[in-house]
C-alpha cells in the first residue's frame, strides 16, 4: 500500500486554511497514487487550540472541517485529528480523537487513550482518555492506529498505567500509525526516532508518523514526520522546520533512504543549530500567523540584541527589522560604534535616538519626590523603561512588532527590567542560557561574521550606570548557567545542588533570585520554547510562595 | 466525638510557617477537649503548590512537616492534608492525600479520587487518582474521609465517572469529613453549600468540611467552613475571609446553629459584598504574604482607580496607600478636583505631577522619526506609559507595590496600554465587569459618602485626547458586559449570542477585540479572582489563533 505522509503548519481556529492545505494534500495523494494519507493530531483546529475547545461553537467548526475533508476523500482514505464529542453521560466532554476518513464520509474514529498533563501539555484538561482498542482496516492493511502519547509508553513510561499499543497488537495489525503533536526542544528529535524505534523493534512492523511543523505562539513543531521498516530501518524522514511530503510503499520502505534532515547540522553544533532554526521558524511564524511583517528591537551593542537581530532578519528579511540604538548618558561610544558595524553587514534600517533629554526629564518631574536620594536601581530601571516607551512608540505608529531581547539566564534570576527591556510581543532567546547565546552567535558567524566580533568577546554590561558589568553583581555565566539548568530543567534542590559540589551561598542566593523574581517572569512575552523546561506555560509557579528562601 | 475545625491561611512553601500555625490549632483542640481536629486540603504545603510539587526536596520538605505535626498529636487525632508519593512503580509520582496523626504518629492515609483539572485547577499534572476505598476509624467512629472534589460527584457530574462517597459508604460510616481547597468567586457559597446539603440528605450522615482561608496571589479563598448535621441543618459555618475555629459535638449538633456569615451581607448586594470582602483580603494577603505594607497607584480622577484606592486603604490602611495625580494636557480640572476630594475623605497621602513636560520631551525625541504624522493612538498609549513609568520609578525607590486599576471590560476588549495603565504587581479589579464595578462604588459609599458622588456619575473617560468618552468607541457598558459575560463566563459563541438576540455588528467587534487582545493579557498582573471564569490561569487562550474574528 501506498502511505503518503502530509506534514503541515497549521493555524489554530483557521479552520479554513487548515481544511484548504488538507484538501491540497489529499489531491497531490490521489495523484501520488497513494491509497492512505495521513495527517497530524488536532489537525483541523491546530495544536494546541488551549479553551477554545471548551466552546461548543468551536467543536461545531471542527465537525465541519472534517466534513468537508470526507467529502473531499473519494479514491483514497485519510486519517485527520479532530475533537471528538465524547456520546457518554458521564466524563470530560471530548475525545482526542483520529478520522478515519474514505467514499465521501467519516468511516471510522480512534481516540487517544495517555493524555499527557505535564510541561506544556494540559490534555485531561478537555479529553476523556480512550479505554476501547481496535485496529482500523484499510485495503488490505490492519493498522494500529494511535495518536501521539499513545506510543510513548510500553510499559516503561512511569506516567501511565496502560500500554495502548500492547492492547491493539492483538488484533494482529500489519504496521502502525502514530499521529502526533509533538514540540520540538532541543533534544526532541532523538527522544522521538528512539521511541519510534523501540516501538519497531519490539513489535517487528512498519510505523509511519506524522508531526505538526510550524510555530504556535511559544510551541515549536520542528516536524520530522517518519517512515520505519519493520526491520527498524528509517524508510524516511520529513524535514525539519519546514512543511512537506512524502508517499512510501508498505511493501517496500528500503528503496527509501535520504539523508536524514538532522545530518546537515555538524555534529558538534547539532543543538545549537537546531536551537537556531527553530527560533527563526518561530519568529516568522508569529508574524505571519498574526498578519505582520515588521519587527522593531532595541540594538545595545550587546550580544543579546546582535543575536536576535540576526535571526529576526534572517525570520523577516533584513529590510523587515529595524534597530533603535538609545545611547544613554551611560552608554559607551563602542556600543553604537559595533551596532554600526553590525548594522552595516545586513543593510538592515535603523535610527539612533539619544534618551538623556527623556531622562532628564523624568529626573525633574521625580526630584521633588526623591529629593537628594542617590542614584540607584531606579534610575537604571528609569532607562530601560524610557526605551521601552520609545520602541512602543514606533511600534504603535508604523505598525511593528517589538522583539524582546532579553535571554534564559536574566530571565532567571529576574535581571530586567519590567515595562523596560522585558517589552516585547515575543521573546526570542528567553529559552536560551547566556553560554548558549555565545554558542549561537558563533553559529550565525560560522561561514563569515554576521556580528562583529568585538560584540561577542566583550565583557556583558547592560551600561546603566558607569562602568557596570554583569560580573559585579551576577557570577561567571557558566557557573550561573550550571547551577540554573540543575534548577530549572533538572528540578534539583539547594541540598541537591550543594551536596553535588555548588558553593552554598552561591546556590541560595541564586535560587532566591530565581523564586522571588516569579512576579516578573509572570508579566513578561511569551518565550519561544527550545528547551524541554522553558519559563512560560511549562513552568507554572505560585507568585506569593515562601520556599527555598 | 467532639471534632474542632481549623480554618487556616496558609501560605505556599512556608512550612515552618504551616506547621506553628497548625500546632498552635491542635494545642488548641486539645485545650478544648476535641478528641479530633480537621485541618484542609494540602495543608502543609499551601494551594496551589504548583510545580513546586515536582521537585523531590519540596515533597520532603512536606514529609518533614507531618513528621513534626505528628509529633504534637498526643491524646488527639488530627486530619492534616498532604502530598504523599506513590509508591507503585507506574502512574503520576504524588497522590493528594490526608494524613490522619495520632499518639506522635501517622496513623492511616486516604487519597484523593477526583481530580480537578479545569478552569484554575491542574491536579491531574501532579497527582495519581485513588482507586482504593476504606474508611478511617476514629475513637468509636468511623468516618468517611474525602478530599475536596470527592465529594462534588454522586452521580450528577459530567466530569466524572466515579463516585467515591458511594464506594465509601459499603463500610457504614458513622460520619462524613470533607477537607478541601475550594476557592472563592461570587456563586461558590451558594454552590459550596448546596454540594454539602446534597451529600446530607443523601446519605443522612453529619458533615464536617474545612476549607482554606486567604489569597494566594489571584486566588481567593473565602473560607466558609461547615458542620451539618445529620438532619441537613447547619449547625455552624466558619467566618468568611478570616481565619477561624470552631468545636462541635457529633452527637450534639443542634446545640450549635450561630448566624452565618452569609448573612451579614444585605441580600440584595451578596454578591457584590462577597466580591468587596474578597478583594480587601486578596490585597492584604498578596502584600502580607510577600513582606510588602505600602500601594501605590495612579488616581485619574475615574471610577476604576477610586475604587481601587477605597478597597486598598480598607485592605492596608489610609496611610499605606499613596495616590499620585498624574494630569497630562487632555486631563481636566474635575478629575484633579475629584480625585483631592476623595483624598480628603481618607486622609491618604498624595503626590501630584504633572506630565505634560515628559510628553513634550518624548514628542522632540521622536518628531525626527514620525515627522508630520498626525496624533494618534500611540500618542494616547504615550500618556500611559510616562504615568506607568512614573509609577513604577516611586514604586523603586520607595518599596511601594503598583496595584493595577483596570476592570474586566477593559481587559476583555484590551482597552488598555500595555506598559503603561495595564502595569502594576496585582489587579485588584481585572475580574470585576464596569457594571459591577459601578455597583462596589455604591457599596462602598454605603454608610456615608467615601467616593465622591461626581467620581460614579461623570462618563466615563480615559482622558488621553480632547473630549474623549469611552462611549465613543465601546458600547454602553450595559450591553458590553452582557455580551462579555455570554462569550467569557458563559462560553457561547457569536452564533448563539446573534440567535439570542444580540446586535449582530456589536457582537462580531466585541468578540474579536477580546480575541486579538489575547497578547495583551498575556502580560497582565496576576488578577484577583472573583468570578467563576476570570482572565489568568483558569482562561487559557491561544495568542495566534484565528477563531471568530
Amino acid at each position: 500500500m501506498r502511505i503518503a505522509l502530509a506534514q503541515i503548519n497549521y493555524h489554530i481556529g483557521n479552520f479554513s486554511g487548515n481544511v484548504s492545505r488538507i484538501l491540497q494534500a489529499i489531491g497531490r495523494a490521489i495523484t501520488d497514487g497513494a491509497e492512505l494519507v495521513v495527517f497530524a493530531e488536532l489537525a483541523v483546529s491546530g495544536y494546541p487550540p488551549g479553551d477554545f475547545l471548551e466552546f461548543d461553537d468551536f467543536i461545531t467548526q471542527c465537525h465541519k472541517a472534517i466534513g468537508q475533508i470526507a467529502a473531499g476523500c473519494v479514491g483514497i482514505t485519510a486519517i485527520v485529528g479532530a475533537p471528538e464529542r465524547n456520546p457518554a453521560e458521564h466524563g470530560k466532554g471530548l475525545f482526542n480523537a483520529a478520522y478515519v476518513l474514505a467514499d465521501g464520509e467519516v468511516k471510522t474514529i480512534r481516540r487517544k487513550t495517555l493524555l499527557p498533563d505535564y510541561d506544556v501539555f494540559d490534555e485531561y484538561r478537555y479529553f476523556e482518555p480512550n479505554t476501547e482498542f481496535d485496529i482500523v482496516q484499510v485495503g488490505d492493511k490492519k493498522i494500529a492506529l494511535t495518536i501521539c502519547e499513545d506510543l510513548w509508553n510500553f510499559g516503561n513510561n512511569a506516567f501511565y498505567t496502560t500500554t495502548p499499543i500492547d492492547e491493539l497488537m492483538r488484533h494482529q495489525p500489519d504496521l502502525m500509525i502514530n499521529i502526533a503533536a509533538s514540540p520540538f526542544n532541543y533534544t526532541q528529535h532523538v527522544a522521538r526516532t528512539d521511541m519510534l524505534l523501540a516501538n519497531v523493534n519490539r513489535y517487528k512492523l512498519p510505523l509511519f508518523y506524522v508531526n505538526h511543523v510550524g510555530a504556535q505562539t511559544e510551541l515549536l513543531f520542528d516536524g520530522g514526520s517518519l517512515a520505519i521498516g519493520a526491520d527498524g530501518k528509517v524508510a524516511g524522514e520529513l524535514k525539519y522546520f519546514e512543511e512537506d511530503f512524502e508517499v512510501f510503499d508498505t511493501d517496500n520502505l528500503s528503496v527509501h533512504s535520504p539523508q536524514r534532515p538532522g545530518d546537515k547540522y555538524p555534529a558538534d553544533d547539532r543543538k545549537i543549530g537546531l536551537i537556531h532554526d527553530a527560533l527563526v521558524m518561530g519568529i516568522r511564524n508569529y508574524f505571519g500567523k498574526l498578519g505582520f511583517d515588521r519587527a522593531l528591537l532595541g540594538l545595545s551593542g550587546g550580544l543579546d540584541s546582535a543575536v536576535t537581530l540576526a535571526l529576526a532578519a534572517q525570520a523577516l528579511g533584513n529590510d523587515n527589522v529595524l534597530s533603535v540604538l538609545m545611547p544613554s548618558p551611560f552608554s559607551s561610544q563602542h556600543s553604537v560604534d559595533d551596532s554600526l558595524e553590525m548594522l552595516q553587514n545586513f543593510g538592515s534600517p535603523h535610527e539612533i535616538i539619544s534618551i538623556g533629554d527623556a531622562y532628564e526629564s523624568f529626573g525633574k518631574i521625580l526630584a521633588p519626590i526623591f529629593k537628594d536620594l542617590p542614584f540607584g536601581l531606579t534610575e537604571e530601571n528609569l532607562q530601560a523603561r524610557i526605551r521601552g516607551t520609545l520602541l512602543m512608540a514606533i511600534s504603535n505608529k508604523f505598525g511593528y512588532i517589538v522583539l524582546n531581547t532579553s535571554n534564559k539566564s536574566e530571565a532567571a534570576v529576574g535581571y530586567g527590567t519590567l515595562y523596560g527591556d522585558m517589552n516585547g510581543g515575543l521573546s526570542v532567546l528567553g529559552d536560551v542560557y547566556k553560554t548558549d547565546v555565545f554558542a549561537l552567535a558563533r553559529y550565525i558567524n560560522r561561514n563569515g561574521e554576521v556580528i562583529p566580533e568585538n560584540i561577542i568577546t566583550k565583557p556583558p554590561s547592560a551600561e546603566l550606570r558607569p562602568d557596570q558589568k554583569d560580573s559585579d553583581s551576577l557570577p561567571d555565566y557558566d557557573i550561573l548557567d550550571k547551577i540554573l539548568y540543575q534548577y530549572i530543567e533538572l528540578q534539583k534542590g539547594s541540598q541537591e545542588l550543594i551536596a553535588a559540589g555548588c558553593d552554598e551561598a552561591t546556590v541560595r542566593r541564586i535560587l532566591k533570585l530565581v523564586n522571588t523574581s516569579e512576579y516578573k517572569r509572570h508579566q513578561t512575552p511569551p518565550i519561544l520554547r527550545v528547551s524541554p523546561k522553558a519559563f512560560g506555560r511549562g513552568r507554572r509557579m505560585p507568585i506569593v510562595a515562601k520556599y527555598l528562601l
